[in-house]
């Protein structure tokens, strides 16, 4: 497989396609996804009240949930969207924002991962740890590799099989897997972790793509990697400047990407 | 009528009174909003909670709604308020934000356009083409025109008409009308359409300058042609950085805008 | 007391320290909110469900509650994280936005005040005397000045001294007040109040150095100063651009803040 050149493809078909991507995501950072998804090609819709989510779902080609500032008047909304979507074979995409600092979100993390088919988690390691350490009962197939869970690989292989999804663990490395394949980036800069909301755009990007193309793996790789070199480029233009510059310059940089920047910069790993 | 007179006029107006404008919006391109009105010169406030939207609507100047993130809870909120302004001869500025997308949408666009006197409407064509759709019964005038809904001009005509407010449809060309005088802006940029919030800050400053005037028509076409110009201005200078860069720009030129750049760029047609 | 020093401290412990500040804030500043704490050297968490709000608050090194677009689902999570905070001796710091301007905002303010223990108050000279003026029952002195709210000086100590807490009245010279020790502050911008957030801004810096001092009445001086210095660069070098461009700047000059940079400019008066 040619992670690289199928991430190549994906960009121009987001592009053609122009998906429309529902969002129930958190008050905080939902901005910068919406210019995110915009910037990359496709189309943000943002609705989470009950009475409408499955109508804004069925219009959809991609679901994204995060739960940044989750709210028990949401959660209900989460499980109604992803009923539609799994109906009606569209990708769901999760950031299990915060999971394992409260009850609420332990909770809510579980409910999703029990009641909805996922295509495609995104976290940091100790969110993703925290879904690899639940003993929840799925339809996936459940690993024996859960319980080698001593680092950040065999965590998001384990999870990835269990519940039948791709994983994607962001830090300095970037880990994403379908449970088989296993592509490492290590693109991106640590100044990304300076400004709010550049996991949940990871998210938002992996979910544009998957919006465009069946192939998880590549969405998710994708989704990442699009936010990995355009950290970059703004460091490289704006990093000295500050947080403020940088951070618009992300969004600069993301509606600039195109294949042959990726060609040029995508530091991917497959084995 | 010397409508670009008439704008600017307006917006020297608006800049000596520095209305309040209370807007029940959506989570997404609210801070967006915020600084739109307080570029142009107005000062904004955000209040939703049913307990206090009379109150806050009683100081205000005027009030806009938008449905881009609809809650039930603040369906009420938006009724109550519109209720209070309309009491107090508060002009009312809406955008039926995917008015067409939802049952949620388009029964509570429907109960709005029934319950409240609007002053203003600033949505796209599908958002229009829904209420020019709608059997409602009104206090308007009811049009025979309603049922000519061929093209853009005669849809704003005929919701004009029979909501006897101003009806504006933002496109390529505005089409901005009272029902009888018809106005079209050429300006804006299609960049502008790569930035979430574009739209809902076009109908905030329409709210801002229904604030200062009592010309509804007028303050419609400044706050669509404020955003047009500024759209031109930024994409003159930032266009080619990014849509990161182009949306921070379109604020600094709001509140750079005066008189002299109206008259300079304003395109304008009357009919 | 060498408070200049102490600030300086402050912003290296903060750095240190990188203390998790739980915000229960506004829709339409959050994002600010969150990229000033990072900015500074903190890191923003922002969750207020009534299910989560004890858990989130546990972790964190302070709390800031904001009552910018206040929800009545919300009171109960701000009560409830106060009382969580005061019981573990976390630091609550407190925006009264809006107060005076609304029953719902008043009661909340007036509840607010009897049942948390708050370390640090800002807010304008308006809602701070909406403070000034309550007859509440607290746990705090009673002080005699409560009558001679004739200035903003008078009006700030006596709320200190009522509520045993520091109180900072913010405008062109801000003062910050424990009741026995002034502090006035001489720099910011007028520029700060063309862009939306700038005082929720400066209630999260405090709320940052909060958390990681237990000097409040230097940790309120850290934040607002740190505020009107940024703002004062930031008006260097974007002012004459317009308002988009000197609010990103503002996050660029929080971000390159350091102790030089407060030693030189730092207008600071004590009495």
């Amino acid at each position: 497989m040619d992670i690289k050149k199928n991430v190549m493809t994906a960009l121009e078909e987001l592009r053609k396609k122009n998906p429309l991507v529902h969002n129930i995501t958190n008050y905080v950072t939902v901005n910068d996804c919406a210019n995110a998804i915009l910037a990359i090609g496709a189309s943000p819709i943002m609705a989470d009240d009950i009475n409408e989510v499955a109508d804004i779902t069925s219009i959809s080609s991609a679901v994204v949930i995060n739960i940044g500032t989750l709210n028990k008047n949401t959660i209900s909304s989460i499980l109604e969207a992803g009923k539609k979507a799994n109906e009606l074979g569209i990708p769901v995409v999760f950031d299990p924002v915060g999971a394992g600092a409260s009850t609420l979100r332990n909770d809510t993390t579980t409910e999703i991962i029990e009641k909805i088919k996922l295509s495609i988690i995104r976290g940091n390691l100790s969110e993703i740890s925290f879904i690899a350490g639940l003993e929840v009962s799925t339809k996936g197939v459940d690993s024996s590799e859960a319980d080698s869970k001593n680092d950040a690989v065999s965590i998001a292989k384990s999870v990835a099989k269990k519940l039948n999804c791709v994983v994607a663990i962001t830090g300095e490395v970037d880990i994403i897997t379908d449970g088989e394949t296993l592509i490492k980036i290590k693109n991106g800069h640590k100044m990304l972790s300076m400004v709010t909301g550049t996991g949940c755009m990871s998210t938002a990007l992996a979910g544009s793509f998957a919006g465009a193309t069946s192939d998880y793996l590549t969405a998710a790789v994708a989704g990442i990697l699009s936010m990995g070199i355009s950290g970059e480029i703004s460091f490289e233009n704006y990093g000295k400047v500050g947080t403020g510059s940088f951070h618009i310059a992300i969004i600069d940089a993301l509606s600039n990407l195109n294949p042959e920047i990726i060609r040029d910069r995508a530091l991917l790993e497959i084995s």
